[in-house]
């Protein structure tokens, strides 16, 4: 499959690389040229005249646990501890693979309605979320969740193997629910394991003040600081949530290159707290934005979560030039890929996979243009997605879905599902 | 003009009524039937049939600026003084009646995207503002803006007469800037003025806790009490912003039934605080939200503001269960419109203006159906909005305007405006 598509506006979000006015091409899911030359040769199975709006990399939802849609409405506005215990687990256990399938895709439908070309996505039943993001041709980085509810320190080593060898579309990190869902004799293994395979770990870190305090109690330490202690982040790996993080935690963050992925929507709306992203970013910790699941947020717009990131600092610090709108633009293109180990899907360079999305500008919430990035960030919305390609294929297009599947029997499943479980 | 919708789910957001499958008609810009039964006698200009997506009065953006489209994105990420008095206050010196018009237009549009219906606007050169909703068929309610720089109170009493007579779309409330910017003998004769016609009255309202220091050190009040001693507030209104209230202010509130019209995005954006909904609601304080203008927001967006009404309560009160999104929907939709005074306009109901507006249930953020009206706050977003229909006329479908003059033309003229101006 060979795209060519030209006069565009394109932001490659390389360093220092401003908005030009060119064309983009694509082949087997590469990026084979981009810049300001034209290059019309030869045989081309499709030619998009782009009308000058943009294209950039796609966004990266760096946390969610997309199958959780099947809740989406069904328990909000309920205080944290009655929604988690009374409403999500008895549901959650009812769930079958093929619910996870299909919820899993219609999470993917919505994603790709965001401008969002990936998703790092911890949840359970992975063999059903991998197969529903292959089946649409979506990219998905799975994450391991072991808990003291759920796996083996052996089942996530099968996992990582076996999903890193799946399709070039699926990988997986190793990760761990969280420390205060996980005993320490399974923690300890898990370190182990990253030090096996050198690889990266991954956790909700932090999230509330409470998870903080019952790691202090039970260990002396803040959740990062003990992870840290028992060789957790030796080739370095990241946290979902970060909101209650001390100096200490940050500069544990900064030294073993943690990625914090930060989901400002969950966060205000669960009551969690905001997370001091503006420090982070003046210590030049690595950030990434994830929407959360959908049981939760519930929303998987990464529009909304980059004006929170933004929004929430600013007034949380009393400080309305906290933030810039183009930090939040790289977390959520380039920081997410590279937190998530897809660091060829960071920019739109020569070589890279091609996920890549169209901003349309031609609209009001986009006009005037006196600065095309922060009219993203801060009035940008999913009508502006009019295109998003994942590995070189448009799988979403002016309001259409090509993915294989009928949107509406995704929906009707999703309601089958919920209604069958509620009805047990 | 008479159209049939059909085969719909309609929330009324009449008392106590929940969604039902029925059908709305309107003619002349009224509501003549809703309900379940069929009625399809007759002729009709056109029949649509909803296929069962919901249909719900139009949201009403009941604080905004239209006209300063022309600054979105401007000078964003500043601190809030340099912001105002660098950025804003020098590039709106050089407006014409001619940029206030076309840039009134490129809100309305974004207004339409986002299904709101009618606006409350406190801008200058109302007769531009007023003459591009007219041309467009969009409903504004204008609101004075008197203050030291700039109007008289003999202006705003013929501005209160001829823009209540002009056009059936067109209102007018009485209003002055705010309290800091307005001094003392203007603001008592306002105060005169408002009880010559009975009227309500509206402003900025504590807005800033700069702001409300600075009433108390000049009339060692706050901002509500002083305007209430000196009889502003005789016969209603209401203030915008409403962030750093006490007790007594709110008492005064609900007294004399004033309308808060909160406006989060740009509260957070511009640093200047979370107001007190949660209490507000539950003193029965009557609630309506507004986008704040584009300069600072920068998005016109309802479902941006809905959702930050209710998760901005959570995270502040550090209680998930604070402000259920049914009531922040009956902010959007009823409370807007009778803050506003467009009583007619609240609900759908026959003899109501037909002002309403199509929600897309067949999107991916609106499935499954466990919840609609937690669907909308919680994970709506503009692409949802099917159709906006003012005042009986479908001005906005399936992505198409039908507004008499083409959005291309619209954006080259705001890009036309600052463009001038950045050059002068």
């Amino acid at each position: 499959m060979k795209i060519r598509i030209f006069n565009a506006r394109i932001l490659t979000m390389a360093e220092n690389q401003d908005i030009f006015l060119g064309e983009l091409q694509v082949e087997d899911g590469k990026i084979i040229y981009v810049g300001e030359e034209k290059k019309t040769d030869g045989f081309w199975d499709r030619e998009i005249d782009a009308k000058q709006n943009l294209l950039l990399p796609g966004f990266k939802n760096a946390h969610t646990h997309s199958a959780m849609t099947f809740l989406r409405s069904y328990a909000d506005d309920l205080p944290l501890q009655e929604w988690l215990y009374n409403q999500v687990f008895p549901m959650e256990a009812k769930l079958t693979p093929d619910d996870v399938y299909w919820c899993a895709m219609l999470a993917n439908l919505e994603y790709l309605t965001s401008g969002i070309t990936a998703n790092f996505d911890m949840y359970m039943k992975n063999e059903s979320n991998a197969k529903a993001s292959v089946d649409m041709g979506f990219r998905t980085v799975l994450c391991g969740s072991i808990n003291n509810f759920g796996g083996t320190v052996e089942g996530i080593e099968q996992e990582y193997l076996h999903f890193n060898a799946y399709n070039p579309l699926i990988s997986y990190q190793l990760g761990f629910h969280a420390e205060y869902t996980t005993k320490r004799e399974t923690l300890e293994a898990m370190a182990a394991l990253g030090q096996k395979y050198k690889a990266p770990m991954y956790t909700h870190n932090s999230e509330t003040a409470d998870e903080v305090a019952g790691c202090v109690e039970r260990y002396g330490k803040t959740p990062t600081v003990f992870l840290d202690a028992i060789g957790m982040f030796e080739y370095g790996g990241g946290g979902f949530h970060c909101v209650h993080m001390t100096q200490e935690d940050l500069d544990i963050c900064k030294e073993k290159g943690l990625w914090v992925v930060t989901n400002p929507s969950s966060n205000v709306k669960l009551a969690s707290g905001i997370a001091p992203i503006q420090k982070m970013l003046s210590m030049g910790i690595g950030l990434a934005i994830g929407t959360d699941g959908p049981a939760s947020n519930n929303c998987l717009d990464m529009f909304r979560e980059m004006f929170l990131v933004t929004a929430l600092q600013k007034v949380s610090l009393k400080d309305a030039s906290a933030v810039d709108a183009l930090d939040v633009l790289r977390m959520a293109c380039v920081g997410g890929a590279r937190a998530m180990g897809l660091s060829d899907c960071d920019t739109l360079e020569e070589g890279k996979n091609a996920d890549v999305i169209m901003i349309d500008l031609q609209q009001p919430n986009m006009q005037p243009l006196n600065n095309i990035a922060k009219n993203i960030v801060y009035s940008g919305s999913k009508q502006n997605v009019k295109m998003t390609m994942v590995d070189g294929k448009i799988l979403y297009e002016d309001g259409v879905f090509h993915v294989g599947v009928a949107p509406e029997e995704i929906y009707a499943k999703a309601n089958e599902s919920i209604n069958r479980m509620k009805n047990v």
